[in-house]
């Protein structure tokens, strides 16, 4: 299949020896490659590139203008994650363009492959940073001060890969050119047991950073009885959020770091990063209430104090059902599903028609080195765009 | 005080701006500089300096040879430590060099100052590692497969450091040479009310890593009945750990890593380590075991699976009471007091007779940028130390 020798193209771009899978994070080395990847590919078809104000590529087929036809996804990954998760919307995004060419259709609209900066948060901890930035659902001053784990800014990062930072922010320009969005996307449960499906809606979501802050001192020469040591709260964070997930919703601690964290030191401080998510936003948020009240007297019965950021917060996305229901019917009455993950196109989503095709996981791994598809499924997650594309660009 | 000004002129080496304090761990670049710095110091007083083949510092006043009188500590920290633990007891040694001099004393035995390598265990894992390797409490071959937190051999990185790794391994000679050592160091909780103190014993101490193994997953996408998320049993773990530490013990887990540490990734694995200590060996050993049940019933009850590996352990430390206590008498009757820290001198106490003395810490705080012992009390300590010497030398 031409389609799996593409994906294969990115196999050594940003493997992590350590986690397992793949790290690429935005303008890391990693990255980097993968942008001259994405651009390589477009010349080779003759796409003109462009990458906008906030950092995110686009490959034009003609010229740019309104009412655009977009397709496309992003090439970051999240610490340690799969090879699908992102990419294959991009390089799907490419094969769809040559098999239309291939039956020699040329669209009658403006029409880009696009790939977002920063879909996963891995290095700033905000996701969909791309696309936040270009609809203002982020403001340039709060995006350009995130600071990775160095303690190097966006604003930083950006410049040095060339970018200035004082153009990011809200791009009218570019989001009145959008006409349509349709993002592929591997599957990330196993909700799906055809080839190929429609997504439905995008669960609430937002992450919250917690900061315990004790005293830091020796493991070994400190009594119990004098100790305020963050790890306890931070450790019934954790079993809070796993209590207060029901019904459908979600909440995870993926993300724990105690400092200094040494074996013999009580940390004096510990972040810990809750990602919570549920159907309804009402519900969300008091699921967040209810894990940041038993943070909040863990902490304070272990003479600690607790600090709590939202770092990102997203509603419930439903999918324009107009949009949806005549996509899944051009592709032979297709499942719609809904989902857990967050994504670009639920971000563009507030502001223009999107839609999402998903292709099929047949272990419903994500996020992790294991997450895989089968190259028929992507294949035929190939066909099925290439029909949507026509479609909307006829 | 010259005290504090030697003290001083190591405040600008290894300070870690992240965690606050100081990182200098074995073979690191802010260690190295430690062991110019040693070197130096020891060469301007005409004190001949030898590495032995463990990696451990000596200056040596006068001619090598058995029965000599040995004092000094440490150089290295925990990640994010204070200033005082373990270079307060080299810089004390060299002045107290200086007292002895200056009243016209020679010693009428081999003596020496020492600097031992990797005492905090803060790059491989293993505290006291030089002292264990000279002594042979731990073996050669595992002390040189221990890797840092970057996958690199102690071995390596001790080749890199210009040390020859075939050479490693118990140390007859250098061990035999040690007539008597006396560590000073900054006390490490409130248990000293007056300048200067001796050491009783040391809690029985040992470090467990616990790793615990689910499934690496997508935290939005994954439904609540279908994790195996090793975060959880690790949380239970650190909650175990404050339940079994009773009557005088001390558990504590302070460094917890899951992996790959992404916001909105249920970790693959979990690895936390467990520091315990406890008045009597049996004791800490059943306190182990009972956190070990509890975790291994928590990850059961995640579908998780957890190993636990012994990285190191150290019985209960009686320092000799016939030395400590005729030290106690010369310095004025001064208290005698246990201490829950590990030390180099906790691992010579089996084979050489061993002193420690301890200069009051006002607050109690180790291991932590916050760590400190007033001007006039480290002075109090240089002054003890060169009447203990002089006694044990003449």
């Amino acid at each position: 299949m031409s389609h799996s020798s593409h994906l294969d193209d990115l196999a050594g771009i940003g493997r992590d020896s350590r986690r397992g899978g793949y790290s690429r994070h935005v303008f890391d080395a990693a990255e980097l490659e993968l942008r001259e990847w994405f651009t390589a590919e477009a010349s080779r078809r003759g796409l003109s590139v462009e990458v906008d104000r906030n950092g995110n590529l686009w490959a034009w087929w003609g010229s740019p203008g309104p009412g655009a036809v977009i397709t496309g996804s992003h090439l970051d990954s999240v610490p340690g994650g799969g090879a699908f998760d992102g990419p294959l919307g991009v390089v799907s995004a490419f094969e769809a363009v040559d098999s239309l060419r291939a039956n020699g259709f040329t669209p009658s609209r403006p029409f880009a492959v696009v790939a977002f900066a920063e879909e996963e948060g891995g290095r700033f901890g905000v996701p969909c940073l791309g696309s936040r930035l270009l609809t203002g659902a982020i403001s340039a001053e709060r995006a350009l001060n995130l600071r990775d784990g160095d303690g190097i800014t966006f604003a930083d990062a950006a410049r040095r890969a060339g970018l200035d930072p004082e153009r990011f922010g809200r791009d009218d320009v570019a989001l009145e050119r959008i006409g349509t969005f349709v993002e592929l996307h591997v599957e990330q449960g196993r909700g799906l047991t055809v080839p190929v499906g429609v997504a439905s809606s995008i669960l609430a979501h937002g992450r919250w950073r917690f900061t315990f802050t004790g005293e830091g001192n020796h493991a070994g020469a400190t009594p119990i009885a004098d100790r305020r040591d963050p790890m306890v709260p931070a450790s019934q964070l954790v079993l809070a959020a796993r209590r207060a997930a029901t019904g459908g919703a979600r909440a995870t601690v993926g993300r724990l770091v105690p400092n200094p964290g040494g074996t013999n030191v009580i940390p004096s401080t510990v972040d810990a990063w809750l990602d919570a998510r549920a159907p309804g936003s009402a519900e969300t948020r008091s699921m967040v209430e209810e894990i940041t009240a038993a943070a909040g007297s863990a902490a304070a019965d272990e003479g600690c104090e607790v600090r709590v950021v939202e770092e990102s917060y997203g509603d419930t996305v439903h999918f324009d059902p107009a949009l949806r229901d005549e996509l899944a019917e051009i592709l032979g009455g297709v499942p719609a599903l809904p989902t857990g993950a967050g994504h670009d196109a639920g971000i563009l989503a507030v502001h223009v028609p999107t839609a999402m095709l998903f292709v099929r996981n047949p272990t419903g791994v994500s996020h992790a080195p294991a997450e895989h598809a089968e190259p028929e499924d992507c294949a035929a997650g190939v066909v099925a765009l290439a029909a949507v594309l026509e479609h909307l660009a006829r």
